[in-house]
């Protein structure tokens, strides 16, 4: 099964467009085990999201017990809900080969984020993983992004901003079908045009919840044709939401509220087109 | 001391700007166990180089196992010779925090490569730590690094190629002086180019060796007035010199062969510039 009909599987299954982001933040962990905070969540969660997104960073930076409580999460994890590994990795083809094998093979994701700043070969070893997702960094959600993200590239008429050329890329890279974009949740414009740049592929929005991102502008912007397309995710408001010993039933009630908010923007959103 | 000053004082005391890439790959190991190759190529090798450079992907890549190799290896490194720690990381802030914490607490490099696609605020975290230093990723050695690096940015008469743009973002981002840039030694005319604009960056210049980078018309490109202001890191054609048991002389002779170059190169262009 590739990583599109896992996510297709799951969102239908638990009609969700949720994924929840598996940060561990050693500063606001209600309990003192990371292990276990993160697999109650999973248990408390795992009937509500299309899929888990692990960022590495909040790993990496536990050192062993970090990789310790990864590989005991995705054990956690049940197999029939996707798990994306946000890692942004870039680097040259022989060096991107290793990355995608430590991330596909070694810790078993479906899908993976990866920054295209190295160009179409860097980013071809993970590619080449039919079966597995690969979310380009396209747009992202925090204030500084547009720096670069935003530098107008000289077009055939005028110019187009670089998260556009980026999103043309990332659809050339597509002939497997494994494509898709990260597109922070906080730029609904952007999201829009990158929708109709790219109808068919998916997009792993992030920027909901911590970061102000508008749950239901983005939604809208970024909805395919078919009423779907985009995995929805949110990281602390949903892992957070307690600080107390209820941590995970207030897990459950954020992401069952998330869910059930995004579905509730999907229904108008069919309605209006019906119209 | 910083990262610089750090940096300085190994390259004068060996007299050699030649850093060695610490990446293992088990397809080429001469001997079964990566610790044990890692730890012999250092203690080959420590009296003849201005930093050592581990990749993160070839650790990744091993599991746990790789994690441990990486602790030995950083272990087995003399203290008077700098590490950088080759991550290419780029994440929104809040991640890029914990990032920072990895690499530089967790792991305790002295530098660490990063991406800049998501903007400044992305690589603050990093540069906020004034004693280690931020190799930023700018024109790679790739083949296909132009595809986006190269790409025309609308600029006040005509365009830019996006990687001066962000080479001139990085100058900006230098206020607490401890910013470089990675640089392919594979373009030298890119590399020249960027001398100028940035006059007195430490250039960070992989893919000499197995890249087939010209090792003399890179470093004449990249030195900086002083006649230093890079790092020359070779992985490949010094770890795997020789696939036998006299892996670690055979690398000791390549890299001696190459730190000799590059100073020969630097002799010349001296001399050159004093008539």
């Amino acid at each position: 099964m590739t990583f599109r009909e896992k996510l297709t599987n799951a969102a239908q299954a638990n009609r969700s467009l949720l994924c929840i982001g598996l940060d561990p933040d050693p500063a606001r962990l209600p309990i003192s085990d990371a292990t276990t905070f993160l697999r109650a969540i999973v248990e408390a969660t795992s009937d509500l999201v299309c899929a888990y997104k692990p960022n590495m960073a909040f790993y990496e930076r536990m050192g062993e017990a970090g990789y310790a409580t990864l590989r005991a999460v995705l054990e956690a994890i049940p197999d029939h809900i996707p798990v994306i590994g946000d890692a942004k990795r870039g680097d040259v083809p022989h060096t991107a080969q290793a990355y995608a094998e430590a991330l596909f093979d070694e810790l078993g994701f479906d899908a993976v984020t990866v920054n295209p700043y190295l160009g179409g070969d860097s980013v071809a070893p993970f590619l080449e993983r039919a079966d597995r997702g690969v979310f380009i960094v396209c747009r992202n959600s925090n204030p500084g992004a547009g720096e670069l993200q935003d530098l107008p590239v000289v077009a055939e008429e005028g110019s187009r901003p670089l998260y556009e050329v980026v999103a043309k890329l990332a659809q050339g890279w597509n002939s497997r079908g494994n494509v898709g974009l990260v597109v922070g949740a906080t730029y609904p414009n952007e999201l829009r045009r990158l929708r109709e740049l790219c109808p068919e592929l998916p997009f792993l929005l992030p920027g909901i919840g911590s970061q102000e991102g508008d749950l239901a502008q983005a939604v809208r912007a970024g909805l395919d044709a078919s009423g779907g397309g985009i995995i929805v995710s949110a990281s602390r408001s949903v892992l957070y939401a307690s600080s107390g010993s209820d941590f995970a039933p207030a897990a459950r009630r954020a992401a069952e509220t998330l869910r059930d908010a995004i579905e509730e923007q999907r229904r108008t959103a069919r309605t209006r087109t019906q119209v």
